[in-house]
C-alpha cells in the first residue's frame, strides 16, 4: 500500500463538498438479498453505474473475507477511474485480545488500498456478550484500537454500529459510549443501524436526536426495511439531524431488504430540495435502477417507487379523463425528473378515454371515431378475458390498433404449419429441430433449424424462411424473453403467456403470445416481434 | 332495499368496538394495480379471506359504475356470512346542479344495500376547478346534500378527501372547509387522502395533527406509496390521532400502490401494542396474503414485509454462526407471530454454518462430519455456478443432501432417453406428444402420451411409464411451474432455469432444474419433484 495508490481515488474531493454523504453498500449489504450472487465482473459493472449516478460512497465488499472481494478491490483500482465516489471497504472491529495492527482481518482492510473504511461494531450489550462472547469494556476497547489503527494508515474511518437501536433500547448508555469512543478515536461518521430492520420513523428520529445531542458524533443511518418503513426511517433520521444516509440499489438486502438508495435520494433532492448528487444526475435514476437490476439478474419490480414501469401509470377510467386536462394534477412529481414517463395502461378497466390517450401515445389518431374506438375495446377485451395482457406489450397493441385503424392485417407472412422437437439423448446431449412452412409474397417456403432450445429453434427456422425475402429481420435480436402459467389447476397444463422483447439497436419493443403450450405462445410473440420490428423498418405489410 | 337486508351485516358490531378502523379498500382501489382483473367471484374470494383476517370494513367497488361491482354486492349479500367486517360500497359525491336524491349515481349506492358508504369528494381546489368543472361553494353543497341523502338512507358515511394533502398545501382553509362540511352532514370519519402518494410521513402527521384540532371530525388516513413511504404515512396519521385506515391487501394498487394492510396491521399490533384484529387473527397473515396472491395471480413478493418468503431468511455466514446462539438477536419480531418462519438459505455465501442449520431445519443431522459439510459445500458451489439455485428449490436440496449423506443416488429409475414434439397445423391446433425411454426395478419400459403443451406431455409419459411400478404417484400433482431465463445476450439462447412446485394432499415441495432448454430443465425438475414425493412416500430409492 502506498498513499500515491490511495489517492487516486478522485472521489475524495466531491464536487457536492462532504456536508452531505449518500453512501451505497448495495456491493456489500446488498449482495445479501436472497437470490442475488455477483461476479467480479457483475461488481465492477455495478460500482460503474453508481459512481455515474454520482453517490459520493461506494462500499465494495469485505477484503479478506473472501477473495472475489479482495479481487474487486484490485481491479477496482486498476480498472475504474471513479468520477465521484470514493471506494470503502468494509469490516469488523478487530477479535478480543489482539491488537489491531495483528489483526489479519484489519490489515486486510488496509491492503485494499481503498481510501475509506467502514468497520462494523457492536453497540447492543447482548450482542457483545453472546454473538461476541466478550466483555463489554474489550468491546469499546477494540472500537478505539481498531478505528485509531485505520486512522493511523492513512484512512477515512466509518463506523458501523450494529443493532443500535435495539441495543439503545435496552442499555442506552452503553450503546451511546460505542459512538462516543468511536468518535474519539477518530470515526468521522457513526452510523446507527437498524440491523433487524423492526423501527418506525418516530423512534428512529427520537433516538437520533438525542445520541446526536449526548455525543456531538456526526451520525449516520443504516435501514432494514423489516417493517416497510426504510425509506421513511432514513429521512427520520436526517430530520433528526444524521447527514449520512446509507442505502442499496433497489432496496436489495437480506431478508426484505435495505433502503431504496432511489426513493431515498429522490425524496432529498425532490422533496427536501438538497443537493445530494452532481446536476442531472436523478434524470439517469430510472436507467441506472433498471441497469442494476440487469446486472444483478433481478426482474426491475414494476412497482417501485419513482422507477418502476408502473410507478406513473394510469388505468383507472376515472383519471384518464381528467388526465387529458392536466396530468400534473394526478402525479406527485414529474416523472422526466428521474427519468421515467407517464404511460396510459390499455385494460377493460379503462374504457374509451385510456384507449384514445393510448392511441395519442403511439401517434395514431382515433379522432372522434366512436365506432372504431368501440371496435377496439371490444377486441382487448375479448383477447384480455383469454389470457392476452398488452399492459406489458405494446408492439402487440400497436398491431392490434393498426390493424383495426386500416382495416387490413399487418402481416408479411402467413403460417402453414410449424412443428418443434427436443430429444435427449443417452449420451445426456439435447437436440433441438424446427420446421415451418409459410407463404411470404406468394412463395411457399419450408425452413428447418436447430437451436439450443426449442424456442430459439423456431425463432432461427422462422429467419431462415424469411431473411431473403425481409433482409431487416438480420437487424432484430431478442433481448428478453417471459414465460408466465396463468390459472390453471395442474401446473403443466394451464394456458402460458409469454412476452417477448426485440431490439433493432435503435429501440426495443414487447410482444405476447398466449396458448395452451409455451411454444405456441412463443410463437405468436415472436410472429408479433417481427411484424412489428418489419414495420418499424418500414416495411409495408403484405395486407 | 329494506332495513333488514341492511341490518343482516353482523360486521355492524364489531367486537373490538367502533374505537379504531381497519379498512380494507383492496376490492375497490387496489384493483387498479397493473395487472390485477378481478372476476365477481374472485371478489367474492378475497372478502371471505379478509373477513378471516378480521379486518372491520371491505370496501367491495363502485355499485352502478361497473356491472361487475353491482354483481359483486348482490352476490355478497347473499353468500357471504360475514364475521367481522361491514361491507362497503363506494362511490362519488352527487353531480354538480343535480339533488343527490335524483342522482343515479348516488341511488346505486344505496340499491347496493351495503350498511356503509364511502363517498369521494374533492377537497383540492384546482380539482374542484379543472376536474370537476364547477365552483368550491357548489363543491361544499354536493359533499354536503350526498352525506346527508345517505345518511337519511340509514347507511354509515365515510367520506374521503381525494388529494386532501396536495390541496391542502395550496389552501388549507378550503381543504378544511371540506372536512368540516362532510363532518356537520354526518360523515362518521372524514379520510384525508394522499392520493398521488408524495407525501412524507413529517408532513402527514403535522397536517392531520392541525386538520383534527381546527375541524374536530374523526379523521382516517388514506396513503398511495409513491415515495415508498405509505406505510410510515399511514402510521404518522395515526401518531397525530387518526383513527381509521385504509390499507390494501399486500399493498395492491395503482402506480407504485397503497399502505399494505398487512405490515401496517403488523406494526399497529407488535409495535404499537393496539389490538385492531380479534384473537389469533394475526397468526394468520402470512397465509391470507399469500392465499389473496394467490386469487389475484400475482406471484407473492418474496421480500414483502412480515409475509414474504424472505422476511425471515438468513444467508450471511456472519449471521448463522450466531443466529445458532439466540434467534433473538437477529429478527425484530418472532416471525410465529405473523404465520411466517426463519429460513437458513443455502448459497454459496453462507458456508458450513448454513448448511449445518440448514440440515437442522430438514432433520439430517451433519454432527461434526466436517468433511461431509465440505463436500455439500462444494457441490453446492459448482452447481450454483451452473445456474441452480436452491434457496426456492428445499427438496431439490434435501435429494443432494440425502445422497452425499448415504453416499448413494436418491433415484427410483434411469433415464435412457425422452422425445417431445409440439406441431402446429394448418388448421391451427397443435398437438404435443412425448415419449420417455426408462429403466425401473431391472425393467426396461418406453411410454409414449399426449398433453396440451411439451412439459404436459413428458410430465403424462413419465407418469404412464412408473404409475404401474410406483402407484405412489397417483398422489402427486403439479401446483406450481415457473421459468426463469438466466443471463445470455440472446434471448431464447439462455440458460433455462424451472421450478416446480408438487403436491401429495399432505404438503408442498419444490424442485429446480437448470438446463439450456426449457424442456430439458423442466424434465429435470419432474423428476427430482417425483423423487423426493416417493421419498415422502417412504419409498426406498433404487440405489
Amino acid at each position: 500500500m502506498t498513499d500515491a495508490a490511495v489517492s487516486r481515488h478522485p472521489g475524495d474531493a466531491s464536487p457536492l463538498g462532504d456536508a452531505f454523504h449518500v453512501f451505497d453498500t448495495t456491493l456489500r449489504d446488498g449482495a445479501q438479498r436472497e437470490g442475488i450472487n455477483l461476479s467480479v465482473a457483475d461488481k465492477l459493472t455495478i460500482a460503474r453505474h453508481l459512481d455515474d449516478f454520482g453517490v459520493g460512497f461506494i462500499e465494495g465488499g469485505w477484503p479478506g473475507a473472501n477473495p472475489r472481494d479482495t479481487e474487486f478491490f484490485r481491479r477496482a483500482r486498476e480498472e475504474i477511474d471513479f468520477r465521484h465516489a470514493s471506494l470503502v471497504a468494509f469490516g469488523a472491529t478487530r477479535r478480543a485480545g489482539v491488537a489491531a495492527a495483528d489483526d489479519p482481518q484489519v490489515r486486510a482492510l488496509v491492503d485494499a488500498e481503498a481510501p475509506v473504511v467502514t468497520v462494523v461494531a457492536k453497540s447492543h450489550d447482548r450482542h457483545v456478550e453472546l454473538a461476541l462472547r466478550t466483555t463489554l469494556e474489550e468491546n469499546l476497547e477494540m472500537v478505539r484500537d481498531t478505528v485509531e489503527y485505520l486512522r493511523s494508515a492513512g484512512r477515512r474511518v466509518f463506523v458501523d454500529c450494529e443493532h443500535f437501536f435495539d441495543g439503545y433500547l435496552g442499555n442506552p448508555e452503553y450503546a451511546k459510549q460505542v459512538v462516543r469512543t468511536a468518535h474519539e478515536a477518530g470515526a468521522e461518521v457513526v452510523i446507527l443501524c437498524d440491523t433487524n430492520g423492526g423501527m418506525l420513523p418516530a423512534r428512529v428520529q427520537a433516538v437520533v436526536r438525542t445520541v446526536l445531542a449526548d455525543t456531538g458524533a456526526r451520525l449516520g443511518v443504516h435501514a432494514q426495511d423489516d417493517t416497510g418503513c426504510a425509506v421513511a426511517n432514513t429521512l427520520a433520521a436526517v430530520d433528526a439531524g444524521a447527514t449520512h444516509v446509507q442505502c442499496t440499489a433497489n432496496g436489495y438486502g437480506e431478508r426484505v431488504g435495505n433502503a431504496d438508495l432511489f426513493s431515498v435520494v429522490a425524496a432529498l433532492e425532490l422533496k427536501y430540495g438538497m443537493r445530494v448528487l452532481p446536476e442531472g444526475a436523478l434524470r439517469e435514476t430510472t436507467r441506472i435502477s433498471h441497469a442494476i437490476a440487469e446486472v444483478v439478474n433481478l426482474t426491475p419490480s414494476t412497482h417501485q417507487p419513482y422507477v418502476g414501469v408502473s410507478a406513473f401509470a394510469h388505468k383507472a377510467g376515472l383519471h384518464a379523463s381528467a388526465i387529458k386536462v392536466d396530468p400534473d394534477l394526478y402525479q406527485h412529481i414529474d416523472p422526466e425528473r428521474v427519468g421515467n414517463r407517464l404511460r396510459m395502461l390499455v385494460s377493460d378497466m379503462a374504457g374509451r378515454a385510456s384507449i384514445e390517450l393510448k392511441g395519442r401515445e403511439l401517434g395514431i389518431d382515433l379522432g372522434d371515431d366512436r365506432e372504431l374506438v368501440g371496435r377496439i375495446v371490444e377486441r382487448v377485451k375479448e383477447r384480455e378475458l383469454r389470457g392476452y395482457s398488452y399492459e406489458a406489450a405494446d408492439a402487440s397493441f400497436e398491431l392490434l390498433l393498426r390493424e383495426e385503424v386500416e382495416g387490413r392485417p399487418q402481416s408479411f407472412f402467413t403460417t402453414e404449419s410449424w412443428r418443434a422437437i427436443v430429444e435427449d439423448r443417452p449420451d445426456g446431449s439435447h437436440a433441438n429441430e424446427a420446421t415451418v412452412k409459410l407463404w411470404a409474397k406468394g412463395e411457399r417456403i419450408v425452413a428447418t433449424a436447430e437451436g439450443n432450445g426449442p424456442v430459439n429453434a423456431l425463432d432461427r427456422a422462422l429467419r431462415v424462411a424469411l431473411e431473403r425475402i425481409y433482409p431487416e429481420l438480420a437487424q432484430m435480436e431478442l433481448v428478453d424473453y417471459k414465460v408466465r402459467i396463468l390459472a390453471g389447476t395442474h401446473g403443466t397444463e394451464s394456458t402460458t403467456r409469454v412476452l417477448v422483447s426485440t431490439g433493432d439497436g435503435g429501440g426495443e419493443w414487447s410482444t405476447v403470445g398466449v396458448a395452451d403450450n409455451v411454444i405456441a405462445a412463443s410463437w405468436q410473440a415472436l410472429v408479433d416481434a417481427y411484424a412489428y420490428g418489419l414495420l418499424r423498418a418500414g416495411v409495408e405489410p403484405m395486407g
